[in-house]
């Protein structure tokens, strides 16, 4: 049984009872939200020796890692290496995007050295080989993407992005109603192209309730993509975005009904001022599916610093209900991160889900706050590299001595000798 | 005449011409907003060679960067390539902090090479000079404060950060009002401090009439400190910070009152929830003058990373209202930033201001934005460089080529050659 089915049958699972630990919340209320699919757990029953991770309504943002071999970059050592620094530095699941050589063997090292949940993108995988067999993705049909989504599953893979939303009908609205940067997601534009070239639906759209028995299967969470995402602030929520959202809600009530944990992917590129109602109408259309965004990132003029517009867009995103971030590194749109980017992502990623935590009032992100502010006042390095979300940045500070900043004039040191002492609070 | 006082006059300005032509706002318009006193115009009389800047309601969000020499790390050489740094990455105005050798000159070195307003914290100089004549800062009378404010201002310096608003009915409030950090501004513990010594009013409060006569003389805009901002977000929004911005709105009223120009700082540390409301307090408290903010940082647990934890803030804070934001680089609560990490900095604060703009619905900023994204489903890398905010990152990509990042699998190849190209709006 998945975990929505044995939480409908009102059993708390060892699952469930592990994230409720993690996460501190009542074992019970937790139940009941996988039961809604209000929350999902991510772990494929064929993943072993990992800690699920529940996303969704009452529990923690979370944030996710892409990493990936590819032909122009880099191989299985290289995103063994990044696999690493991923979870080192805190991410609380990974996708593997490979492109490179020999998908399968790739992602079953991954999985075998992964102690938090994977993804994958299947059709990515799909569309290589017809590359390497020198077909086009556009002779695949769907009991070739259904192969390769079961393999996936079958490794273990615990959660996978799917493009079911991509419907014939979307794809005529796109047409209908131009926009800027047309289809920015790969999956979406392959899926695109092959309902063009065919004149016929989407295979996963047609033949949903065979994925929906594979998934079930092995209890993968079905991560519907939103392949119309905007690509750019003046794309945001148009027509072509919002049908799409209306099929995936569609495709979550659907998945729910078969016993499929489902989460729903969201954009992409939108303004400051759009991200809130932009979120709370994909929690609407969608019936508070777990959501999953991409940024959003605020503006389209920053590459090498789309970390950074991200963080922006993300920590008002999960401010708004947003459940889950991926990061964005800053090579997006220049290229492939490297290991110090992919590093730097997480980082950043993660102040952006601490931020919505803070925000959203969760007491322990709070108190992690207030520790390090008392760790701040009493110029205490050591426990300020504790309680910091990157500790390596304290190497140089001798403890008990006020940072290079304003040297002697330490604001801290100034009020505690001269002012008064007793007008901090510990 | 000052800006503000020939605003009044009905006088368009040659500076109020020039900043409405920058701004592409209507010069009448503007006007009346210098005259209210919403909208405050950046140059001192004897700053020769300079564009003035406008700042204010209706107006772009503006970034300052930090710059100035200190004892632990760094001469004027180094400072004067930050200034160059600075200026070439776009930065709206800069702030002189040294804390080195000769302040008088290396403040005035700056002021010559310097075609952007400059700002500096007399105070520091006080403090600095009464160590340097084994003296404290317990020891400086009004007369001293008075004298060192008025060469800032004769040299030609366009903003004075005066923290007068820490009043001792202020301090008081606090002492009856512990928090966590204390205070965390230099300018406000040594005014504070002072009064505590003394038991005696802060002498730029008591005094203040003094301080606007020398201010009116050369058109140097106040910048009223925020000497009790919160250093931590528990304290965000306290009894003694809302006091400070009452004190703050009185100041603003008197300034106005006597034909000086007058903006008003504000924080620090905030909670991303509390940022919206607090600024709308704050610019209701203060009668709508200009805000020139510090962040906010959005947690307190990012050392290294708090560029990104004030972009986070800083964006929200100007789409609710603040209209100046002062850069934060990685170096914040470590030590003094190298010029790799003012560049950061001052990319990071324009990422943010540019978003605010974007979200505030400025056309040409929106433009921007588009025209970006227009280039980026061309494949054009050299008009993407063009529009980008750091046009250095393009370097490595081919013109015309996918970048790493897809490779092959560039949606936008796919989207224009298999799609539908006339789905793209041009």
């Amino acid at each position: 049984m998945t975990q929505i089915e044995s939480a409908r049958n009102n059993d708390v699972t060892p699952e469930i009872e592990q994230v409720a630990q993690q996460e501190g919340v009542n074992t019970r209320e937790l139940m009941q939200k996988v039961a809604q699919g209000t929350v999902v757990i991510l772990k494929n029953v064929n993943h072993k020796g990992i800690n699920p991770v529940g996303v969704g309504k009452g529990l923690s943002i979370k944030i996710n890692a892409n990493i990936g071999t590819s032909h122009q970059k880099s191989g299985l050592d290289e995103e063994l290496k990044k696999l690493e620094i991923v979870q080192k530095t805190g991410a609380d699941t990974v996708m593997d995007l490979s492109t490179g050589d020999d998908i399968d063997s790739t992602r079953r090292s991954i999985l075998g050295k992964s102690s938090i949940p994977l993804g994958t993108v299947p059709v990515y995988q799909i569309g290589i080989d017809a590359i390497n067999s020198r077909e086009s993705f556009m002779e695949v049909d769907k009991d070739r993407i259904l192969q390769v989504i079961e393999n996936h599953c079958r490794d273990g893979v615990d959660f996978i992005t799917v493009h079911c939303g991509v419907t014939k009908a979307v794809v005529d609205c796109l047409e209908q109603s131009p926009r800027l940067t047309g289809i920015v997601s790969r999956g979406g534009s392959m899926h695109a192209a092959w309902i063009k070239k065919h004149n016929r639906e989407n295979p996963l759209y047609e033949y949903y309730d065979e994925l929906l028995d594979i998934a079930k299967t092995y209890d993968a969470t079905l991560s519907l993509g939103d392949g119309l995402r905007p690509g750019c602030g003046a794309d945001a929520g148009d027509r072509a975005q919002v049908m799409e959202t209306i099929v995936l809600g569609e495709l979550v009530q659907r998945a729910r009904k078969a016993g499929v944990q489902a989460m729903v992917e969201g954009p992409g590129h939108v303004p400051f001022n759009l991200i809130a109602g932009m979120v709370e109408t994909i929690k609407k259309l969608t019936f508070d599916a777990p959501l999953y965004v991409l940024g959003p990132l605020v503006t389209d003029i920053a590459p090498g610093y789309d970390h950074i517009t991200s963080a922006i867009g993300g920590t008002a995103a999960a401010v708004a209900g947003a459940d889950f971030l991926c990061y964005v590194t800053p090579s997006e749109h220049l290229g492939l991160p490297d290991i110090e980017q992919v590093r730097e992502g997480v980082i950043t990623s993660k102040i952006a889900a601490h931020a919505a935590d803070v925000a959203k009032g969760r007491q322990v992100s709070i108190e992690r706050d207030r520790l390090m502010s008392i760790a701040r006042v009493d110029l205490d390095w050591n426990k300020q590299a504790e309680y910091a979300i990157d500790k390596d940045v304290f190497e140089a500070i001798d403890d008990g001595k006020p940072c290079t900043m304003c040297g002697e004039y330490c604001s801290m040191k100034i009020f505690k000798e001269t002012v008064n002492p007793s007008a901090i609070l510990k």
